[in-house]
């Protein structure tokens, strides 16, 4: 067993703070990020100054501009990345893009990598991933999908309605899953990938978020008669499941990571202020009331870094790890919202106002308890994989 | 013992619900409705309807035009119009008018009422409270005040800096708190009335929030000598803290009422929609990890009313309560943010949009743990109580 | 409404208050006191000092010798009683008798009354109740009842195992359940009443358990061709479930109020140690980790015992109160056990020794988030009749 | 990063299982396994077993007869020893001697080496641990020490009473640590070690506990004149304190392992439970209430686990880990805890029974928030630490 992190990535990750701390967190305030995450214009600089500091997409394999980064590094290195909810925007390693990418590299053919994959790589482009639907459709539970894809000669016809559609506004492209329908008979979901804008893909509004931080923000899309050649079929016709997989696993635990070092820069703050504020005859940090919280969000971030590393580690073994990535979505996404709830509470009136970082925080981490998956559904998931593997 | 309601009081509560029904859930999706609360045009329309319902100032004596209710009444009452966020601006028994208004009324001369009650009684005019301040001055421990209020013939001259200021945009007047520094000496605490606006009073900057129901937004206020005529002292000169128990005892109860209806909406909401919605072959609410999660809400929502209940009771019987008003601030605060939390969840992805109201609720919410005392000072001082009174 | 007790019942509850002082608290260490609760010889002891001290089965109707007491009226007196685990033994108002004679009351013919409650009701009897089942019999799930009643002339021959049955060692009779056979038919669940001992009817072994509080313990019984006649059915037969509906929402609230009582007693002791042991400088009560969790104590007390007392009333205005009942012993159970355990954690070492009566509460009262319903099945319970209102 | 265990530890780790399944379990039901742990005859029993099947004290070096594991390595050992309360007794790996041998192996010379740890090593003896106090002495604040010891010529002459001493019934020899008095001066705590029995050390009373595993119960021990040579000092004189250290840091972690290996087999036996037990219509584990303690237990255990092995490493590097194994202890005992409390409540009625050992289990890992730090002691370190680094 061997928990320690090699000198070259003690290294990155050490290049990886500074540039976070030197060039993202001083562009937190500016105006360019607006309500719905940073501008284009404000992402483009961000990662510029990423590509000159060579840590542009660094989850990506080297012939693709990456870093060629395994699991384990990825969390120590997506960690570092989201101590500013900017960073992982610098990085281009942020959701919705670095899970298309990762999608697009393990399934894409090599004509689509270079069309699609290749330009996202080097940060020029985002992307969305079109998969969640409206009541009556398909959210947690994705066997309710309504959206279809006729086949209508070597084209398929694309209609359905998609929300919470996270960074549709801007987007070169967009990944669709849909029930696929050829010669009248349902065949599976799959993946079609269409450039945007398109006919017939129209943003039907821009969702209110409690949210900010995403890029573009999260729309509601209309979708009549999106027609898409077979030849843009992402994987196999009826695999498009099988491929949400292989991109929902690794996903659930790089937003583990992202939110990790969020969970922390909140913490910092926090602990930080209750280090100078004086109440009751002492800084709060020397009263056990805070103390307490203090060191419960050092226990929460401990071992929810720590299950992080291992869940990634038995990624870098090739494992499937599904139990385990349930398990530390659940635990992380639970555990990081204590660490920024307990941080609200200990900035006190502060915590509420947008004058630190928290409060956005505090609003960006609330849904991760609910995407790739909500606590609920992946708890039962856990009970189900448990009692079939006792069967 | 008795739990009943009056025969009157429930007509007066279905008449409060079927208003808030009506006439202000409807204008929930008015434009005028901005960023901090709504507007004074919204307002004012509000309050015209209120008042043709006589629902105006419910909490207020008849002579003013309320309806004199005892605070189980207000109990019942606040509820019913906390169960949209708007109600209490209607009905005029928002924080901070309504402990506003209680103060005055307890502590105001009679020309005091006249000049500053009246108007406000008939929902004319809007105010705020001035006590809190920044770092390092007084927030949780009032003992760290930092504004003076210096004599100066027949005036005080009041200089410091004040934030998360509720509705000083707007207001008509302002009490503020300040130390008070006759001939040199600090003869204590005390609350200045001044018109708005006044010379040297500026609103330095709005403060962006988590919360935005406060009709007026949270400021920070800069007071560059402001000059008060002692004739505008409200109560007597050091007796400052004491007059602020007089509004911070009931004012931390009435929250837990109003609090209580919006958590109840968002209960019902989240509920409705629990029944309707389909995933994994029912819908939701027939799923135990959603069914319990409604069962906590239920819970946490009755309990909370009837400890609400009777600490209101003990307060109609002339008690002081803190005690009990203590304790069940730090339990209704608690308890509601627990519902709406679970609000959110039920709700999933829709839970973080706006497209209900529970997002709203739960971004208002929050704040409650933390003003009118935190849950830790609330604990600390109930803990000292106890072990005072066991001495 | 009106929270006020009235002078008659504050005087009845200080006489409990003493009596419990002076009489019951002095024998908590009496020998007698064995594993599985008093001897015989010590609960009549017991019972006698009540039966002087006027205080014997108050919740009887006075005509069995009792004070008649209201549901209010009881929620105070338990409450009182429950501050020793022996209290309810001495004033004959323990589980299970307490519910048995509360359903004989309800239930019997004025026969079966003469025969089984008036020699209860003076304290000189105790009794059982046979309902529960091993695996894969009736626990949780009544209707998993395997007891089986067929008619055999005038009779009906019981056979059956029934378990967890508290207080069989030593008791004057039993009420058994069992599905009954008429002609081949199961006509439903019928109550049956034996005494004791009667023939077919075995302690198969006492179980080992958790607690050791209750008089008798528990035990495993084997009913092998039980032989009862018809008049001795209590109620009517196929009723069975319908009376255990009159004996259980009551007996659910009763637990409430007595273990209020114990978790009240608990506390005290924690309270009354943390302000005399020191610990870094100060009595431990004076740091706020600890005065947190007596805060906490004494506001999950507060609001146990106010809910109490709202579903009492409702009882005593002739309402099934299913649903709130069913909140409250949610509530309360779980409140108890938090109290129970933070006293634990208070007293640190000693907390784990019998050196005070904090560990037996302990121990007795982790049972009770079980029995009555476990928290899981109300909490369902509480969703679908939601669900169902709602419909 | 490398989580994998080697070849030869997998093998170990199977070896002990199989023996804690073939040996250990089948003698839970012993009839010598009595209120306070094994009888020393079924001790020795079980420690012959392990001899012969060579898992014998197998933390200790390997010139003592151990297998001279690492701390990763006992991480995965004693957590299969733990799996049953009478495992860690067979490998003599429990507490209070697994502490006690590593700290003669760390301070001791080689005369006490071989005339105290040798024989302990082979699992001829056991040993007890004298330094809790009753109030008002030292408890989880050491420096209210009240026990002395006063220079006497070459000998030592200890007075004072301790209690809580687990194993000294039936221990051949006792540490004690006492503050120490030359020529009338306090020269700090020092640690003595002495034959049992000896002169003047008496037990004055067996305490009833709440738990009952371990060997020889827990006792108040009143020391009268005992009279310890200088040679027989462990360590220096007035490093008393500095010697509890190196026994309690890595003692906290191993008691986790432990602990963890119970917790786990209260789940096995919940689980398995849930999967057999039918109610309302499926086997409880296939309702989702049940599914998701049931998945809650298993990301507990999961991330205790890990964070076990991530400190256990920590001290392999020779780091001092204070902050790690503080924040594991609580994370761990907490983890468990609530493992084991969901376990009973799964249980149901069976779970407060002595029908499996989820009841035993429970009461014993009850007093581990408490021992080696309570929870409170270590959040406040905790908090002092980064408090402190902060600076």
């Amino acid at each position: 067993m061997d928990f320690s992190l090699t000198p070259s990535l003690v290294a990155l990750q050490e290049r990886t703070r500074t540039f976070v701390n030197d060039i993202v967190i001083p562009r937190e305030r500016d105006p360019r990020r607006a309500q719905h995450g940073p501008s284009d214009d404000l992402r483009r600089e961000l990662v510029g100054h990423a590509r000159d500091a060579g840590l542009l997409s660094p989850q990506l394999p080297r012939e693709l501009g990456g870093l060629g980064l395994s699991y384990v590094e990825k969390a120590v290195v997506f960690e570092a990345a989201g101590y500013s909810m900017l960073g992982p925007v610098a990085l281009n390693c942020a959701a919705p893009d670095e899970g298309n990418m990762h999608l697009l590299d393990a399934v894409a053919t090599p004509e689509q990598k270079e069309r699609w994959l290749r330009p996202m790589a080097a940060g020029e482009t985002r992307s969305c991933f079109c998969m969640t639907e409206p009541h009556p459709g398909a959210g947690s539970d994705p066997s309710l999908m309504k959206t279809t894809a006729v086949k209508d000669g070597d084209d398929f016809v694309i209609n359905g309605r998609k929300w919470l559609i996270t960074g549709a506004d801007g987007a070169a492209f967009t990944i669709i899953m849909a029930r696929t329908i050829i010669d009248g008979e349902d065949v599976g979901a799959t993946m079609f990938v269409a450039d945007l804008p398109t006919s017939g893909f129209r943003i039907d509004r821009e969702l209110v978020t409690l949210d900010s931080s995403f890029t573009g923000g999260h729309a509601e899309i209309l979708l009549e008669n999106v027609r898409v050649p077979a030849s843009d079929i992402l994987g196999q016709i009826g695999q498009g499941f099988r491929n949400a997989q292989v991109r929902l696993v690794p996903a659930r635990l790089t937003h583990c990571m992202r939110w990790l070092g969020a969970a922390r820069r909140a913490h910092d703050i926090a602990a930080d202020y209750a280090r100078k504020r004086e109440a009751f005859g002492a800084v709060i940090a020397a009263h056990q009331g805070i103390g307490f919280m203090l060191a419960d969000n050092e226990i929460d971030l401990h071992t929810a870094r720590i299950g992080i590393w291992h869940t990634a580690w038995l990624l870098d073994q090739g494992e499937r790890a599904g139990l385990e990535s349930s398990m530390l979505k659940v635990y992380c996404s639970e555990a990081v919202w204590r660490v920024v709830d307990r941080c609200v509470q200990i900035l006190g009136g502060m915590g509420v106002t947008g004058d630190t970082e928290v409060e956005r925080i505090f609003r960006d981490i609330r849904a991760f308890r609910i995407y790739d998956g909500p606590s609920e559904v992946h708890r039962w998931n856990i009970a189900r994989k448990l009692n079939k593997a006792a069967a």
